[in-house]
């Protein structure tokens, strides 16, 4: 395919940032991509594994002469990542770059954009940075885990506002089309519902599964008996802390509504089951059941 | 291998009594298997999917000539399953059967075979049933399901009381290790206590989330944009829904304390993000990490 981007530059090069990398390299989309990042051990590695091309340190070098600036760090770093690549795009020969992200919350990374990439003169604003969130990832992390298949035929959802530019948005969506991806645009906050309630809230759960397991007297038979059911469903409860840390502090009101929807549906359960009321768990089961049956057809 | 069992009875021939003769079957570990149980289509299919070799709908008259009893029904039905087959062994030949169950709550079937396998002039009592619970299952019912390698590598666990017959003990564990698995012993409560924590309460909230999301407006979008880690999460809620009312039911104290455990936990978290305590935060997702991570391998 011909060439969509002359020179990228990925910032944060884990499982994320990597597999991004490794699938535009496949199609042969960029001419070069430079990573960047806060550790140089990350970026070596990432080098080694033919992830990108070179690296720098210093983020603020790193963006100077990229088109497209593709930033995959946790959401608790993004604001001094932003700051950073203010600073760069004043140096910047090229005034038309692009920013995107791939943060699992976009009201609040929207509106870290629209405060650091304030209208000024080097002629970069907040109409070219589009938010985005690939709805893929597995329970791994770091350069190690990322693969070019990571994206084909998963979504990824753009939520560009009124005042995004439209050939920023157009360039971002074709570039993640390249990576196998389907892509589809959304407001922010109806964003931010749908994604508290299909993987903050479970993630939640299943870290607390296990957390709560952990104090038991009988905690190694618990897990000794774990059939595939407990693994299942405590699978991403193996995700990386930082990260889930950094959601929950970025999607707080969501996520805190949808854990409140969660306690009053278990507290429905409880006192069913303390009643014995058979009748209400298998409304509650069947129904479960058939909505879980239907949406996974 | 020699033949274990000359006549095996296996009353409910859905996906664990059918996997267990398909086993057994693969084995030549028994000369003749009659299934038993209350729809006689699914006993049809049974017998087509050539899992038993000839079945009976009167529980009563399918024990009559039987070595070993398997009852493999939800635990709703266990009672009345228990008393047709005490009605049947009066009728028997053979004095020396051994009755066995795969029940998900242990205390609940002993108490129950206690009461009905009463001492009497036949000769049969609950000495020669042997509690036993097969950690392995899938989110599939019925003989369609089943399949010879159910239990390969799987734990069973068999919960005998100082009464119960070594030689019973001894036939049903042998007979569970022809099929692949891997024998336990513990105590009825012990198990009761663990399955809570590792399978009953997984499932009652896998149900929970999905039940708790059918009445968002947004359920379309939720469906649509959830990826795998939702799929995992919920993937259970797709069990029997009978099935597990049942086990709720017949396993209620020990999953009510769970649940507690589970809600303590949920508050906790809940104050946490509410008060964007990102310290507490990370303190739990790294210990549920480092404890799932330990287990897992």
């Amino acid at each position: 395919m011909a060439t969509l981007i002359n020179n990228l530059c990925v910032i944060g090069t884990g499982l994320i940032g990597g597999s991004f990398c490794l699938a535009l390299k496949e199609a042969g989309a960029c001419k070069k991509i430079v990573g960047a990042g806060r550790s140089e051990a990350t970026l070596k590695k990432a080098q080694q594994l033919n992830i990108i091309d070179s690296y720098e340190t210093e983020i603020t070098n790193a963006v100077k002469d990229a088109d497209l600036i593709f930033v995959s760090v946790p959401l608790g770093a993004m604001e001094s990542v932003f700051e950073k690549i203010s600073a760069g795009l004043k140096l910047a020969a090229n005034k038309k770059a692009v920013v995107t992200d791939a943060g699992s919350s976009k009201q609040r990374v929207q509106q870290l954009a629209e405060q650091i990439f304030a209208d000024d003169a080097t002629g970069f604003n907040s109409s070219r940075f589009v938010a985005g969130h690939p709805i893929a990832g597995t329970e791994n992390s770091g350069p190690d885990a990322a693969f070019a298949e990571l994206y084909k035929d998963r979504r990824v959802i753009l939520t560009p506002t009124a005042k995004t530019d439209h050939a920023a948005i157009k360039l971002v969506k074709e570039i993640w089309q390249i990576t196998g991806a389907t892509v589809e645009t959304m407001d922010a906050a109806h964003h931010d519902i749908v994604l508290a309630a299909t993987s903050h809230l479970p993630h939640v759960l299943a870290f607390g599964l296990v957390h709560c397991l952990e104090n038991m007297e009988d905690i190694e038979d618990v897990f000794r008996f774990a059939a595939g059911g407990f693994r299942d469903v405590t699978r991403i409860a193996s995700s990386d802390p930082v990260m889930w840390r950094d959601i929950c502090l970025n999607n707080r009101q969501p996520i805190l509504d949808m854990m409140r929807r969660y306690k009053d549906e278990l507290d429905m359960l409880y006192n069913a089951l303390e009643a014995s009321d058979g009748e209400k768990l298998i409304e509650v089961f069947q129904h479960a059941k058939q909505t879980r049956d239907k949406f996974t057809h």
